[in-house]
Order: C-alpha cells, then sequence, then structure tokens
C-alpha cells in the first residue's frame, strides 16, 4: 500500500498512538510521523524505541506541516489539548482523535477548529488491559473495527483519506452518528468495564474471602474480570465522566435484568433461568462467527484446549 | 507416577469427566476406567472416541467394583444419581464428586450412602465454556486448585488417595468447609457467571443496538462476557438454585457496590471512580503472579500482543 499521508502527528504515545505508528509503518502510510506525550518519562521511553520518526518537545512543534493529527490522549484532556495546538495546524491539515466517547469530545474540540482545518473524529474499537507507550503493536486494529463519527458537514475528500489510512492500518471502517456511537459504546464497552471493576472491587472488598483464595482459585470465572478491570484508571474515569447519559440508562437496563434473575434465583425458578442462559450463547456464536473473538477454549489460554 | 485407583467409574461424561479420563491416561494413574452417562448419544461419542475404558449401559454396571466412583453430572442430579448407585457400591470404595456447590450435594448425596463407603466430595476449580464429551483434555487441571470438602469424619487413608490422585492429575490440593467453598465460590464463581449472562442478555434485549453492532464491535470489552455467557445452562442453573443464600449474599455486596459507583458518575466524582480502577488493578497482578492467568494482552488472543 502507497502512502496517504506526508506527515502525521499523534499527540499521546500510549497504546493507541503507539499501535497507530507501527501499523502505519508496516504499510508505509506515511511519510513522516511525529509524537508528543505530557510526560517526559513516556517522550523518552518512545524515543529509545523509535516509536515514531521524531518525538518533539511540545505539541504545537509536533504538529507544524503535519496532514493528519490525531488527539491519542483521554477524553477529558481533549479540549485543552486541541485548544493548544489550534493555531499551529496547517491550513489543509484533518484533525481526528480516538477517544471512547464521541460527543463530549466533539464539544470540547470542536470550538478550537480553525477555518480550514477538517475536524473528522473518529474511534478505533481496539485495545488491551495495557497502557503507555511500550504497550503498542502493529498488529492491534486488525480485523477490528474503526468508527468515523463526523461532525456535520464534512468534507468526502478528507473523511476519504483518512478512511484509507484506517483501513491500511489493518481495521474495518463505518460511520456513526455520536449519539448513537455513544449508546452503542455503552452496551458494548462502557457498562461492561464498570461491572468488571465493581466486581473485583466487590471480591478485594470480602475479608471472609481473604486475597489469596480469590487469586487462586480465579480460573472459575473471576479471572476475566481481572483483566478488564486492570485497564488504564484516567482513561477509564474520564470515560464515565464524560458518557454519563448512556452508561446510566445501560446500567439501568442491566441492574432491572439483574433483578430478574436474582428474583428466579430466589424463587427457584430454574426454567426461566435456565432459558436465559440458553438465549446468551447465542451471541458468542456470532462473534465468533464475525472473526471478533476466538473459539478456542478460555480464549485459547490452555496449551492443550479444545 | 504409578497406579492410584485399581478401576475408577466417571458417572456423567462430559466436560470435567472427559479430561479426569484423559488426565489419568496420562499418568497412568487408573487401571481400568469405567463410564456411563444419561444420554445415549453422549455414550455414543464417548465410546468412539474410546475417552475411558469401557462405556457401560447403566450407572449400576459401571460403578461394579470400583475403587473409586466420582460424580460428574450437573448438582440438581446428584442426589437421584447417588440413590441409584448406592445398593451396587463396593465395601470400602470412595464416592467423590465434581459438583461446584458443596452443601447441597452433601445433604442431598450423603444419606444415600452406604456404610463401609467413604463419601468424600471434592470441586475442581477448573474448566471452559464448552461442554459434552468432545470438550474435555488432559491438561485442564494443570495448576489448577482441587478443593476436597469433607463431610465430617472421613478416613485419613481414602481422603490421603484421593488428594494423590488430583496431584497426579496435575492439581493443586486444598482443604475447605463446605459453607466457606460455597461463599468464595458465589465469589469467584457463581456471581461473576450471573453478571455476565445478564450483560450479555441485556445487549441481547436491546432493540436499537443491532445483533451486528453488538457482535461487530464488541472486541471493546464485550466479548470476553460472552465467553463466560456461553457455559452450559444445565449446569449453571443448578448452580444458582443451589447455592441460592451464598449468591444472593455476594449479589447484593455487588449492587451496592454498583450503585455507589453509580453514584460517583452521576455526580461527577472522578476521584473516587479513578481510586477505585486503580485499586482493582492490583488483583490482577497476584492472579498472574499465583499462575493462574496469563500475562499476555488480551489473554494472547492478538498474534502480536505484549
Amino acid at each position: 500500500m502507497s502512502r496517504i499521508y506526508e506527515r502525521v502527528a499523534l499527540i499521546g504515545l500510549g497504546l493507541i498512538a503507539g499501535s497507530m505508528a507501527l501499523a502505519m509503518r508496516r504499510r508505509g502510510l506515511a511519510g513522516e510521523i511525529t509524537g508528543y506525550a505530557r510526560s517526559e518519562a513516556t517522550r523518552k521511553t518512545a524515543a529509545e524505541l523509535g516509536l515514531v520518526d521524531r518525538v518533539c518537545e511540545t505539541a504545537s512543534e509536533a504538529v507544524q506541516n503535519a496532514d493528519l493529527v490525531v488527539l491519542c490522549v483521554p477524553v477529558g484532556a481533549m479540549g485543552a489539548v486541541a485548544a493548544g495546538i489550534a493555531p499551529h495546524l496547517k491550513k489543509g491539515a484533518t484533525l481526528s482523535d480516538v477517544g471512547s466517547v464521541k460527543r463530549v469530545v466533539i464539544k470540547a474540540v470542536a470550538p478550537h477548529v480553525p477555518d480550514g482545518v477538517h475536524f473528522i473524529p473518529a474511534h478505533p474499537l481496539a485495545g488491551t488491559e495495557k497502557s503507555g507507550p511500550t504497550s503498542g503493536f502493529a498488529e492491534l486494529f486488525d480485523n477490528r473495527w474503526c468508527l468515523i463519527v463526523p461532525d456535520g458537514e464534512t468534507s468526502p475528500e478528507a473523511k476519504e483519506k483518512l478512511r484509507q489510512l484506517w483501513l491500511g492500518m489493518g481495521a474495518n471502517v463505518d460511520e456513526m452518528d455520536p449519539d448513537h456511537h455513544d449508546l452503542v459504546l455503552a452496551v458494548t464497552s462502557h457498562v461492561p468495564h464498570l461491572i468488571a471493576y465493581t466486581m473485583v472491587g466487590v471480591a478485594d472488598d470480602l475479608a471472609r474471602v481473604t486475597n489469596t483464595e480469590v487469586v487462586n482459585f480465579s480460573a472459575t470465572g473471576f479471572r476475566d474480570f481481572t483483566r478488564i478491570a486492570a485497564s488504564d484508571p484516567t482513561m477509564w474515569r474520564d470515560v464515565f465522566l464524560s458518557n454519563k447519559d448512556a452508561t446510566l440508562e445501560i446500567l439501568g437496563r442491566f441492574t432491572e435484568e439483574l433483578f430478574t434473575l436474582q428474583r428466579a434465583i430466589r424463587t427457584g425458578d430454574g426454567n426461566q433461568l435456565y432459558d436465559y442462559f440458553t438465549r446468551t450463547r447465542e451471541i458468542r456464536r456470532g462473534i465468533i462467527e464475525a472473526g471478533q473473538d476466538t473459539d478456542a477454549a478460555n480464549f485459547g489460554r490452555n496449551g492443550g484446549a479444545k
């Protein structure tokens, strides 16, 4: 695949930015990749790893002459970062982001975007429980989805270029409006994370069940929750604060449903439980057929698993 | 390792029994392994696979002359199976089980155990989301824990032999009283499963979020829940009905905690969220250090993940 942008600037150098740099390099999608991170330690590590072509000391320096600038910082920091770089953006450049919530990011960033710069929000639906400049890898976006979430009128040419970049990094691309995006993500990501954090917190709290027991006996289900609950705290704090309405709505649906199952347990309604547990099997099959998860038992963690 | 029992009978031929047969054979721990399953299709598949040495047409035939009989059926079926085989158990034999709940199994099975037979309940903390006679593998118990949960006075010799068998099948062995077992498992397994089932059910219910979206965008967290929610419905119905008290107690703690976080989201208390999400990271580290999960990102599902 050939070059799509002459110069790309990544603001923030964590898991997503690092993976983008490696994925762009894998296919030669960018001429030069610059990068900036607020933390000096992160900039140093990124420079040592050669994660990007040039690590800059300021965000304004990084975005100089860039054709594409991607904000890869926690959702709560997007507005301030956009305000800082706005005067330094090149005329005709595209400004994008990778935030997990879109309505709030648009509200925070859009007012700072200068005339002649194309602001095209996006969200790659990929990640791991790891964070920081050493956690990225070129394959992160392969066969995952990237949602482009335009803020009203958008240049079709600029949008098509961004779409080509994400395709080139291995992703499938779809388009969605901000409110629907935030609701879908509340279901598929935000509420699952909150629930996992809660379950791990409960286990940690129970004095009668010592840490060692919870740890040693975690292979019975609990350990799956601890992976998600090991995700970056700053990122997730910002997600919940900025997708409040959709999260609370889906949480309401979740507790309603949980109480129904709780009542079935209390009253001993085995049929209701059985029917419910049968129905949920289907959706797993769909996910495996769509290539979004492995069919190997225990996610393939067991070597000999069938 | 040398032979521990001359003849072992497995009643039920699903994931756990199949894995036990393969794990015993791996080290030559049993002279002959017989097996029985209620379903003719299961018996046929097990016979074709050569899962055990001899598949029997009745449970009474399978337990004839067995030194160890292991009940590997759903918790709700244990009592009836025990009643059926009781007259056919050999004097001096050990009767054990692999049920995920212990108080209820003891209550259902103990009254049927003839004099001279050692009843020693146990629970291997291992499994996958797969079920049936083709789902077993010899490595399932490697470095997992098996809890022996004696019902009052127990022959030390018989208990030691059962312990040796589980060690030989690759497991670590610990001992616990039934009530504590049921509480610990409610935390590490039963409530996590119920929550996963609920979350998948909610996603399935939401008409505005089509199945395709939930499926395609599941890599953002949701897919982890679908694995657990693909577990055997009969087994899990029985677990919840027979560990009602501990499940409801831990569910109560869970919803209390969830409401606290929900309130923090509603009031915008970022510090509380951040602190909570930081604390839960620790417990994951403990699980990885204890060898109970992989440190690879996304459970190692991504080939190139760091």
